[in-house]
């Protein structure tokens, strides 16, 4: 277990605010107004783009990352030095084809790879801002994302795709920017936040806060960083992401480097040691404070009761094709929550299109290779090319 | 969030030693061999009983506890002042009738509420255990139970039953001691820990060590408690007792006490309400070393390991009466689990029923207000009593 381990805050505050890629930066002329009522400016978002913008500007498709995901979507990411997260889905030849298509990913707003959150410094201060960054909302990172689209020139996207949180900004496009989003394809998501999710994020951020090295939330500015919590927290939610088939087969009831159980309290178990290596890797690449901020995000989010109450009022007189996608074994995102965003965009005379892909990889199968994922990402994205005349 | 509450030691310890309720003393000269291969002596077990033993000994049922359980199965509980936690089970009239069985109940080995565990004190030294206990495995708490057993004079119990962890209690019984068990009711259990339950807990066992007032596990003597760590792994768990059904209906995404979000990590939604109180509770009764013992018994937990990998061999030519009970909404120990059971012991020839009760309750079922539960075990232990010639 990684115990407040030291990392110069230098670094971790130069990633927040000076981040690899390209970085939109919004003055005080051009506030962002938050749900939470507060205008927040200056700030600033962080890109990555791939492929070409073509001479009508009809082919860009926006690609929204999950809780812990970030812009560097489909090359090499600086941090971590491993591929970008959706690499097997994005790049040339490949079922978003970058060939044919010009993709932007932004890290969501409240994230730690430099677009503006807790671990930003606050010009106010020229300190981190910590818990004083007000709470931010999916709809505010989605119209902070309206705002880098518009300055890019894009007045239609020609489609939102995104995976867990990804599909929750997917929808929020959707019903928030109709005429502008011309296709949709939310994976793994649901419409709003179940309160067994709520109960396992609120978990994370107890374990976050319990650890002293936290210190309400200033850790940055004193020096420490809150990393045994952070770790836990990562440990909770890894489980929820995969199957219990899925553990299963990969580490069944094996031991670590031996046939029998050694009686102790180390990580006697494969299954255990693979998890404090994910906590582990978590923390050198994570911002605490953003972990608290973007899952508070999805807890809040519940687009029907934005709308009276009805998701189908959401999406009413909508013309954006819709392609939802689930999968057998996501107990975290449940077929039945892809069912009822389906269900209130057929009563909302949508175009729709609805897959529930068998795979016993759970939550985590978007991100995979699923190829039943990646032949209808290809076909309904080229469905809707042909409609919207692009070559 | 409770954090580092202190309890004076002198409490904590004066209930491990000197517990309410009966106690049995082994001496120097019954050790207690352990699986880790050491000898554990002297030992303690704290149990209660409930009815009177016929003048046959005929009519003795052992009840075993579930992980944070305890032998106050039918009476207030003298930490919680709460009723026993299967005080709806068991009684006069009750579906476990002590007004016709005589019901034993015991702590388990390495638990908290005065059998010998971590917070004991070590005679070696004057000082609590810690983590210089022996690790403890079920057959050594069934081990345990069976020599209070036969110091009470029993040498055959009429039935053994007991709910997740006290089912696995069960199952061991009936393989150890098949000669001393008439009858057995494996309740929401398994004949192994599963990967994704294994996973569980070691995210709790993380949390509580990553608490710096865990010390190493020498917290009692050194006047601290892990509360903290101890409350996060407890949030944790009892997500997983709980159906995402149960939460929706209990919870929702009802806010607390107003209508509207505060945008703030105050618990705004009810559920995060229920809980942080669930946490909090949890500290004021259990043992965190306790909580790491009991779990890594639960993990180790697998009866095929221990038959050359055949769990029906762990049954050959077993008498006892088996009754098996699944609920259909519990993921922790899901129906297939007992099925895997079901299958063993039919292969094995063995007279056993098997019931799927349909709940949405989760694994909590077992210990809530289920009337068929209560209908199947009432006529399980008749019709055994029937055969068993008790009146």
């Amino acid at each position: 277990m990684a115990r407040a381990r030291r990392i110069p805050d230098d670094l971790a505050r130069q990633q927040a605010d000076q981040p690899a890629g390209e970085v939109a930066h919004f003055g005080a002329d051009e506030p962002l107004v938050l749900d939470a009522g507060i205008s927040l400016a200056p700030f600033q978002i962080a890109y990555r783009t791939y492929g070409t913008l073509n001479a009508e500007r009809s082919n860009a498709i926006l690609v929204c990352h999950a809780l812990t995901g970030d812009q560097h979507v489909a090359s090499q990411n600086p941090v971590t030095g491993k591929s970008g997260w959706w690499d097997i889905m994005i790049g040339p030849g490949k079922p978003i084809d970058t060939d044919r298509y010009f993709v932007i990913c932004t890290n969501v707003l409240g994230g730690c790879m430099g677009t503006t959150g807790p671990a930003s410094t606050d010009p106010a201060t020229g300190q981190p801002y910590g818990l004083s960054l007000p709470l931010i909302t999916i709809p505010d990172m989605v119209r902070a994302q309206a705002m880098l689209v518009k300055r890019l020139g894009i007045d239609t996207l020609f489609s939102v795709v995104g995976g867990s949180m990804g599909g929750m900004q997917v929808l929020q496009w959707a019903a928030q920017y109709r005429d502008a989003v011309f296709s949709a394809m939310p994976i793994a998501t649901a419409a709003r936040h179940s309160a067994q999710n709520i109960a396992f994020h609120e978990v994370g951020r107890q374990a976050i806060m319990a650890d002293p090295e936290w210190r309400g939330g200033r850790y940055l500015a004193e020096g420490t960083r809150p990393s045994a919590g952070l770790a836990v927290a990562r440990m909770a939610a890894h489980i929820t992401y995969l199957s219990d088939a899925a553990l299963h087969r990969k580490f069944g009831r094996r031991f670590q480097d031996r046939d029998a159980p050694t009686f102790s309290f180390d990580a006697d178990f494969q299954v255990e040691s693979y998890l404090r290596y994910q906590g582990e890797a978590f923390v050198e690449r994570f911002d605490a404070n953003s972990y608290l901020y973007v899952t508070r995000a999805m807890d809040y989010f519940d687009i029907a009761a934005d709308h009276g109450g009805s998701l189908a009022r959401a999406f009413a007189g909508t013309r954006t094709r819709f392609c939802v996608v689930s999968f057998t074994s996501d107990w975290l995102f449940p077929t039945a929550d892809s069912r009822q965003v389906v269900h209130a965009l057929n009563a909302a005379g949508a175009s729709v299109s609805f897959a529930e892909i068998t795979s016993d990889k759970g939550h985590d199968a978007f991100l995979l290779d699923e190829p039943e994922l990646f032949a209808i990402t290809r076909g309904f994205l080229d469905s809707a090319a042909r409609a919207r005349g692009i070559a």
